[in-house]
């Protein structure tokens, strides 16, 4: 077998059974190899971030990476934004990368660029291979660092794709197992649990189960600890039967705020919580000065036994977690907004559904209104880089083909991968798209405010880069020039309406929900 | 002032006067300062692959760069592609990416990155400055970076940017001006176009003019010597009146049969001809072995001094230069396919026109077909990578407002940036937008064979990832719903209905043109 032959079945010899795709020349025989390997489930995208973040999208619900072919430097850096938002959320990715032939490189051809560099910004790992008889192995080793949470980027020359692999496949890759937590840690979390401190418990990680939330309000009522979320993990399951839990707010004055009296923060999964932004005479930090934060477990420790050892400890078993009960919303009437359309997503949910959340302003109200709706998933961006939404929902919706996607979208964020539309309408992934059409890059006005230039009030130049109507942008037309069925509403009714009618069918739909902004 | 007006402010001082933006946070007194400095016309896009392309098209266009506004190493990622063809090409641009303020980076907040990793692969120069004192002086540096024909990135830290700064704007920047080429150089040429061996010219860089291709011709009659462009020129002033000039072929195989006689290659603005890609083979360097490469002139000497230089000394001035004269051909009937396309594009291109041609496999009759059409620029993507054409068009017609713009765009490229549209809405750009809708990465399925894999047709696995067809793209509708008005043709005499009543107006229009593939 050649070179690209064997690193596709070492691919698939390790589960890795579906490739995000945007090839080019180099990557031909990468191509050619896909009907030489049994096992490989190719999804073309017609720009590389939609892929990078469908790979995202796709590690997050499946629990394990997708790979994505990519073609030269050019090609990863228009996968680069989502790929930042995958290192950001340690989520799993193996990117295969095509490069020219290694004897080819010093010609400088105009596709020539030094793919190295742009990969080290976005990739935890990342490894040229120099012969095709080195390929499987090193495809194995990217495995093996996706296997842990990471970003593997292995770059692929033409000629090493092309060359005989005398050597064949890899087979199955040793996986380091999550990490248990050392009994020091989870005494010096039993201590300050204990103490008559402010304790609050911060969860983060890929993925905070219902278990999990469970066994978190379990430890706040033995110990009075408050119990929270970063602003953005990865996945959450919520929804009814779900634990209450707090989340840190986003704006960064509201969350330093909001744990101001903490006096021991404990972080399981999360990283110290800071900024997204500085400010002129913002901190930085958004822990008081005087809190302790102790970090008890990274993202890839072992937080189910963790949390169990912590129950055990403090004898919390027999506690009753606080959960929510089932409620669901009426259905509203009236002008469509952000708080009607909230109301009415709460209303629909569907059981099991998976949300994928990158509507920003629009989505503010969402998220607490659907705190007990029916079960389901809560896919957050981790990088803070938009134009994750459309492609996170192609890859989840891959995943988990039973279950039916939401796609919250912003209509700004919305244009940077529009082109995630078509793979919807081509691979007829069970996905919903609600595009919040306010016209605006809200969230960037509100930032402009907190310049304090001109009083807040942007001036005719500035507005003019921070208003994305003139002309309005139509997504109703735009969906349907990629094949996907859309309608628009512009009052709660007709929301509702579609909403309804979009739930009961399979297939992706698009709902351009005109509404004003929030703020 | 602060950091941000005194930047913005040296930029108008020294003749940049547009802004291509996609701001976020970071940016936002960057933003602010916008409307407290005078002189800076912001065009906004919707993705800043867009932005990056429109400002390569600007400084095609109008000899002189545009500035860019990036946000962090996510907007600077979606940056990348068109920055790394700028690059290839010697394009000059100044970027600004906005980034944490310098005390804020080291909380590792979610979207901080190694901004400067990803901007070595795609500047020739990057700069972060460090303190708003210092930002007038660092963006000087960068504007004299760009007028020697440099991608010149400055990064800008949030706080740079809102920091008082005492010392102000800075004034007119020196450019250093383009170098006189040596004597030793100029006999070497002389010598070698004297000689009995077989000679070629071959011309690039980011401009051949009328008069270079007129003084080329007068020097070929004068020595015989064969005289060439490289493949894709940055710009090209073509049609009636100018030069008859060959072109080197793009397919490796038929570039290296095309010069496989010269014996002394003499290069002016352009490189060694390489491969664009390797294949088992086939040589990467085009010339033949022993042919002797012979570099006359950079792309910033002064190649018109140059010329004359040459004509003076072999005493060409009085030879003839071959020239097209004016040649339309007829308007086609019948299926419209690339030929016949190529065709009515030659009948009716407007005198002065500008064609910016990304159409890849569809395009290739056009070309031949438009040498002896009215006169007009050609512009031609240098660095290979898709996604240039519609943003490009943007930057040329914001460059060149009194010209008709054509963009020539296949169906696969244009979906890398087909935000663009909404740009030449918003600004009322006057460009015809032809997508050659071929429903294929045709030319993937010409490299697929060129692979020898399965016969050279694809297997069903690959053929999945060269065809996008399934569901068709709508281009109409895409159009449509980014406010740019669009018709479909799908026979010859549709075709030409709808050019001319494009060309007849002004203002932006898309044909969705419908056509087999070439192959």
């Amino acid at each position: 077998m050649n070179g690209a032959e064997s690193l596709l079945q070492t691919l698939v010899s390790n589960g890795i059974e579906v490739c995000f795709t945007n090839p080019g020349t180099s990557e031909m025989h990468f191509v050619a190899a896909l009907d030489e390997v049994e096992g490989m489930r190719c999804v073309l995208c017609l720009f590389e971030g939609v892929l990078s973040g469908a790979a995202h999208g796709y590690a997050v619900m499946a629990g394990k990476p997708a790979s994505t072919l990519l073609h030269l430097g050019p090609g990863l850096g228009n996968a680069l934004a989502n790929l930042h938002n995958a290192k950001k959320g340690d989520i799993p990715i193996v990117n295969i990368i095509g490069d020219h032939a290694t004897y080819h490189l010093q010609y400088n051809a105009p596709l020539t660029s030094d793919i190295g560099a742009i990969s080290s910004a976005v990739s935890h790992w990342t490894y040229t291979s120099q012969s095709a008889s080195d390929i499987a192995k090193d495809t194995a080793n990217a495995i093996a660092q996706a296997g842990i949470g990471k970003v593997a980027t292995l770059i692929l020359p033409a000629d090493v794709s092309w060359g005989d692999n005398p050597n064949g496949a890899e087979g199955a890759v040793p996986i380091n197992p999550a990490k248990v937590v050392s009994k020091d840690l989870v005494d010096g979390a039993v201590t300050r649990l204990q103490s008559d401190k402010k304790c609050m418990i911060m969860i983060g990680g890929r993925k905070i189960t219902k278990e999990q939330g469970l066994m978190l309000s379990k430890l706040s009522k033995a110990t009075d600890a408050r119990i929270c979320t970063e602003v953005f993990p990865s996945r959450i399951s919520r929804g009814s039967g779900s634990a209450v839990i707090e989340r840190l707010p986003y704006i960064a004055e509201m969350a330093i705020d909001h744990i101001k009296d903490i006096e021991h923060l404990i972080l399981i999964g999360a990283k110290a919580p800071v900024s997204f932004f500085a400010y002129p005479n913002v901190p930085s930090t958004i822990a008081p000065d005087d809190c302790e934060i102790f970090t008890l477990a990274g993202p890839n420790d072992d937080i189910d036994q963790l949390l169990q050892k912590l129950i055990d400890r403090i004898g919390a078993g027999d506690k009753q977690p606080d959960v929510y009960p089932l409620n669901i919303p009426e259905l509203p009437g009236g002008p469509l907004n952000a708080q009607s359309a909230a109301t009415t997503i709460a209303h629909f949910i569907p059981d099991n559904a998976i949300i994928v959340d990158e509507a920003i302003t629009s989505g503010m109200p969402i998220f607490p209104m659907t705190m007990a709706a029916r079960p389901h998933d809560w896919l957050n961006l981790t990088g803070g880089s938009i134009g994750w939404g459309l492609p996170a929902a192609v890859g989840a919706a891959i995943a988990s083909p039973d279950r039916k996607v939401i796609c919250l979208e912003g209509d700004g964020s919305a244009m940077y991968t529009i082109q995630a539309l078509w793979t919807m309408a081509r691979e007829n992934l069970d996905i919903l798209v609600v595009i919040f059409n306010n016209r605006k890059y809200s969230i960037l006005e509100m930032e402009f405010m907190k310049t304090g230039a001109r009083g807040g009030v942007p001036g005719p130049n500035a507005a003019s880069t921070l208003a994305i109507g003139n002309p309005d942008l139509d997504f109703v037309s735009m969906a349907q020039g990629m094949g996907v069925s859309a309608t628009r509403a512009t009052t709660a009714e007709e929301f509702n309406e579609q909403m309804k009618s979009a739930l009961e069918n399979k297939g992706p739909h698009l709902i351009d929900a005109v509404v004003p902004t929030l703020f």
